[in-house]
Protein backbone atom coordinates (compact mmCIF):
# COMPACT_ATOMS: atom_id res chain seq x y z
CA UNK A 1 0.00 0.00 0.00
CA UNK A 2 1.33 3.46 -0.81
CA UNK A 3 1.17 5.80 1.76
CA UNK A 4 1.15 9.44 1.46
CA UNK A 5 4.28 11.55 1.67
CA UNK A 6 2.86 14.69 1.11
CA UNK A 7 -0.47 16.84 0.73
CA UNK A 8 0.64 18.64 -2.42
CA UNK A 9 3.48 20.15 -4.70
CA UNK A 10 3.25 23.89 -5.24
CA UNK A 11 5.47 24.85 -8.60
CA UNK A 12 5.81 28.21 -8.73
CA UNK A 13 7.03 30.07 -11.57
CA UNK A 14 8.61 33.40 -11.93
CA UNK A 15 8.09 34.35 -15.79
CA UNK A 16 10.44 37.33 -17.09
CA UNK A 17 10.34 39.50 -20.31
CA UNK A 18 6.91 37.89 -20.94
CA UNK A 19 4.63 40.11 -23.87
CA UNK A 20 3.22 43.31 -21.84
CA UNK A 21 0.57 43.21 -24.78
CA UNK A 22 -0.37 40.00 -23.33
CA UNK A 23 -0.16 40.20 -19.51
CA UNK A 24 -1.21 43.72 -19.01
CA UNK A 25 -5.05 42.72 -19.26
CA UNK A 26 -7.38 39.70 -18.29
CA UNK A 27 -8.82 38.71 -21.80
CA UNK A 28 -5.47 37.30 -23.04
CA UNK A 29 -4.31 35.92 -19.90
CA UNK A 30 -7.38 34.33 -18.96
CA UNK A 31 -7.34 32.45 -21.90
CA UNK A 32 -4.13 31.49 -21.32
CA UNK A 33 -4.12 30.06 -18.24
CA UNK A 34 -7.70 28.53 -18.59
CA UNK A 35 -6.23 26.54 -21.92
CA UNK A 36 -3.23 25.53 -19.24
CA UNK A 37 -5.43 24.28 -16.68
CA UNK A 38 -7.54 22.59 -18.87
CA UNK A 39 -4.52 20.73 -20.73
CA UNK A 40 -2.43 19.54 -18.10
CA UNK A 41 -6.05 17.40 -16.71
CA UNK A 42 -6.91 20.07 -14.49
CA UNK A 43 -10.65 19.61 -13.06
CA UNK A 44 -12.01 23.74 -13.10
CA UNK A 45 -13.82 24.62 -9.69
CA UNK A 46 -14.75 28.03 -11.13
CA UNK A 47 -12.34 31.00 -12.15
CA UNK A 48 -11.84 34.83 -10.82
CA UNK A 49 -9.67 37.20 -12.54
CA UNK A 50 -9.25 41.01 -11.52
CA UNK A 51 -8.03 43.75 -13.79
CA UNK A 52 -6.14 46.81 -12.40
CA UNK A 53 -5.75 50.12 -13.79
CA UNK A 54 -4.05 51.12 -15.56
CA UNK A 55 -2.55 48.18 -16.61
CA UNK A 56 -1.91 44.73 -14.99
CA UNK A 57 -4.11 41.40 -13.72
CA UNK A 58 -4.15 38.76 -10.83
CA UNK A 59 -6.26 35.74 -10.92
CA UNK A 60 -6.99 32.21 -9.42
CA UNK A 61 -8.44 29.20 -11.23
CA UNK A 62 -10.03 27.00 -7.91
CA UNK A 63 -9.44 23.19 -9.05
CA UNK A 64 -10.07 19.97 -7.78
CA UNK A 65 -6.94 20.23 -7.57
CA UNK A 66 -5.84 23.00 -5.57
CA UNK A 67 -5.54 26.10 -7.46
CA UNK A 68 -3.44 27.55 -9.62
CA UNK A 69 -2.85 31.21 -9.89
CA UNK A 70 -1.91 34.27 -11.94
CA UNK A 71 -0.09 38.00 -11.43
CA UNK A 72 1.34 40.08 -13.67
CA UNK A 73 3.40 43.79 -13.87
CA UNK A 74 3.71 43.86 -17.49
CA UNK A 75 5.44 47.15 -17.14
CA UNK A 76 8.43 45.17 -16.32
CA UNK A 77 7.20 42.04 -18.36
CA UNK A 78 6.99 40.03 -15.38
CA UNK A 79 4.64 37.20 -14.53
CA UNK A 80 4.05 35.21 -11.57
CA UNK A 81 2.07 31.44 -12.36
CA UNK A 82 1.87 29.04 -9.63
CA UNK A 83 0.41 25.79 -9.84
CA UNK A 84 -0.37 24.02 -6.40
CA UNK A 85 -1.64 20.54 -7.22
CA UNK A 86 -2.70 17.69 -4.87
CA UNK A 87 -3.86 15.49 -7.51
CA UNK A 88 -3.36 13.97 -11.00
CA UNK A 89 -2.38 16.43 -13.73
CA UNK A 90 0.78 17.49 -15.91
CA UNK A 91 1.92 20.55 -13.85
CA UNK A 92 4.65 20.75 -16.86
CA UNK A 93 1.84 21.37 -19.63
CA UNK A 94 0.12 23.67 -17.81
CA UNK A 95 4.23 25.71 -17.29
CA UNK A 96 4.70 25.29 -21.21
CA UNK A 97 1.34 26.61 -22.22
CA UNK A 98 2.17 29.96 -20.01
CA UNK A 99 5.20 30.74 -20.94
CA UNK A 100 4.83 29.94 -24.52
CA UNK A 101 1.08 32.18 -23.89
CA UNK A 102 2.99 34.76 -22.15
CA UNK A 103 6.00 34.81 -24.56
CA UNK A 104 8.38 34.51 -21.94
CA UNK A 105 11.98 33.88 -22.33
CA UNK A 106 13.05 30.40 -21.75
CA UNK A 107 16.26 31.30 -20.36
CA UNK A 108 15.02 33.96 -17.73
CA UNK A 109 12.42 31.87 -16.13
CA UNK A 110 12.32 30.56 -12.85
CA UNK A 111 10.74 27.82 -11.13
CA UNK A 112 10.59 26.75 -7.90
CA UNK A 113 9.11 23.30 -6.80
CA UNK A 114 8.20 23.43 -3.09
CA UNK A 115 6.42 20.33 -0.93
CA UNK A 116 3.66 20.94 0.60
CA UNK A 117 2.81 19.49 4.43
CA UNK A 118 6.22 16.76 3.67
CA UNK A 119 5.55 13.92 6.18
CA UNK A 120 8.34 12.58 8.34
CA UNK A 121 10.48 9.88 7.03
CA UNK A 122 10.87 11.05 3.07
CA UNK B 1 15.50 56.75 -4.66
CA UNK B 2 14.74 53.30 -3.77
CA UNK B 3 14.76 50.69 -6.67
CA UNK B 4 12.55 47.43 -6.48
CA UNK B 5 14.78 44.29 -5.49
CA UNK B 6 11.31 41.82 -6.25
CA UNK B 7 7.92 41.79 -7.08
CA UNK B 8 6.87 39.77 -3.64
CA UNK B 9 7.29 37.67 -0.87
CA UNK B 10 4.92 34.53 -0.65
CA UNK B 11 4.73 33.05 2.43
CA UNK B 12 4.01 29.40 2.05
CA UNK B 13 2.53 28.18 5.87
CA UNK B 14 2.01 24.27 6.49
CA UNK B 15 -0.11 24.34 9.19
CA UNK B 16 -0.51 20.76 11.51
CA UNK B 17 -2.58 19.12 13.76
CA UNK B 18 -5.42 21.75 13.03
CA UNK B 19 -8.88 21.35 15.03
CA UNK B 20 -10.62 19.54 12.12
CA UNK B 21 -14.21 20.53 12.97
CA UNK B 22 -13.13 24.15 12.02
CA UNK B 23 -11.20 23.54 8.81
CA UNK B 24 -13.49 21.03 7.33
CA UNK B 25 -15.87 23.30 6.38
CA UNK B 26 -16.19 27.02 4.23
CA UNK B 27 -18.14 28.52 7.17
CA UNK B 28 -15.75 28.65 9.94
CA UNK B 29 -12.80 28.44 7.73
CA UNK B 30 -13.76 32.05 5.14
CA UNK B 31 -14.42 33.80 8.62
CA UNK B 32 -10.71 33.34 9.57
CA UNK B 33 -9.31 34.14 6.37
CA UNK B 34 -11.07 36.83 6.07
CA UNK B 35 -10.68 38.22 9.38
CA UNK B 36 -6.89 37.40 8.76
CA UNK B 37 -6.86 39.66 5.47
CA UNK B 38 -8.71 42.66 7.11
CA UNK B 39 -6.60 42.73 10.00
CA UNK B 40 -3.15 42.10 7.87
CA UNK B 41 -3.91 44.98 6.09
CA UNK B 42 -4.77 44.19 3.02
CA UNK B 43 -7.62 45.61 0.63
CA UNK B 44 -9.81 42.80 -0.50
CA UNK B 45 -10.80 42.11 -3.76
CA UNK B 46 -12.97 39.61 -3.50
CA UNK B 47 -13.31 35.80 -2.35
CA UNK B 48 -14.22 32.60 -3.32
CA UNK B 49 -14.59 29.00 -1.62
CA UNK B 50 -15.59 25.61 -2.28
CA UNK B 51 -16.95 23.13 -0.30
CA UNK B 52 -15.65 19.29 -1.04
CA UNK B 53 -17.23 16.58 0.02
CA UNK B 54 -17.69 14.83 2.17
CA UNK B 55 -15.07 17.45 4.06
CA UNK B 56 -12.17 19.70 2.98
CA UNK B 57 -12.38 23.32 1.47
CA UNK B 58 -10.21 25.51 -0.69
CA UNK B 59 -10.74 29.11 -1.10
CA UNK B 60 -8.43 31.94 -2.13
CA UNK B 61 -8.70 35.80 -1.50
CA UNK B 62 -8.13 38.22 -4.24
CA UNK B 63 -6.82 41.18 -2.50
CA UNK B 64 -4.93 44.66 -4.17
CA UNK B 65 -1.72 43.20 -2.83
CA UNK B 66 -2.03 39.95 -4.74
CA UNK B 67 -3.82 36.99 -3.03
CA UNK B 68 -4.48 34.46 0.32
CA UNK B 69 -5.26 30.78 -0.44
CA UNK B 70 -6.16 28.28 1.84
CA UNK B 71 -6.81 24.35 1.12
CA UNK B 72 -7.72 22.19 3.65
CA UNK B 73 -6.91 18.12 4.84
CA UNK B 74 -9.24 18.27 7.74
CA UNK B 75 -8.86 13.99 8.39
CA UNK B 76 -5.41 14.56 8.56
CA UNK B 77 -5.75 17.87 10.30
CA UNK B 78 -3.27 20.09 7.49
CA UNK B 79 -4.29 23.32 6.02
CA UNK B 80 -1.69 25.02 3.44
CA UNK B 81 -2.49 28.54 4.11
CA UNK B 82 -0.35 30.95 1.65
CA UNK B 83 0.23 34.67 1.84
CA UNK B 84 1.51 36.32 -1.84
CA UNK B 85 2.12 40.01 -1.39
CA UNK B 86 3.73 42.59 -3.16
CA UNK B 87 2.06 45.60 -0.76
CA UNK B 88 2.38 46.83 2.27
CA UNK B 89 0.67 44.73 4.61
CA UNK B 90 1.52 42.67 7.53
CA UNK B 91 1.62 39.58 6.45
CA UNK B 92 2.79 37.84 9.90
CA UNK B 93 -0.56 39.20 11.61
CA UNK B 94 -2.72 37.05 9.16
CA UNK B 95 -0.65 34.26 10.20
CA UNK B 96 -0.94 34.30 13.31
CA UNK B 97 -4.71 34.84 12.99
CA UNK B 98 -4.89 31.67 11.07
CA UNK B 99 -2.55 29.19 13.29
CA UNK B 100 -4.83 30.80 16.09
CA UNK B 101 -7.98 30.42 14.30
CA UNK B 102 -7.44 26.80 13.01
CA UNK B 103 -5.84 25.96 16.73
CA UNK B 104 -2.66 24.67 14.73
CA UNK B 105 -0.18 23.65 17.15
CA UNK B 106 2.71 26.44 17.07
CA UNK B 107 5.70 23.36 17.49
CA UNK B 108 4.52 21.36 14.00
CA UNK B 109 4.15 24.71 11.74
CA UNK B 110 6.74 25.60 9.02
CA UNK B 111 6.98 28.40 6.71
CA UNK B 112 8.82 28.84 3.73
CA UNK B 113 9.34 32.52 2.30
CA UNK B 114 9.62 32.78 -1.14
CA UNK B 115 11.37 36.12 -2.53
CA UNK B 116 9.26 36.32 -5.73
CA UNK B 117 10.66 37.87 -9.39
CA UNK B 118 13.85 38.93 -7.28
CA UNK B 119 16.70 41.20 -9.69
CA UNK B 120 19.84 41.07 -10.20
CA UNK B 121 22.27 42.59 -7.06
CA UNK B 122 20.09 41.52 -4.27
Amino acid sequence: MKTRSNFGKHYLNDLRDCDPEIIKSVDPTREIILRAAKECGATILDDHFHQFQPIGMSGVVLIAESHISIHTWPESGFAAADIFTCGEMKPQVAIDIMREGFRAKKASMSMKVIVRGQLDGD
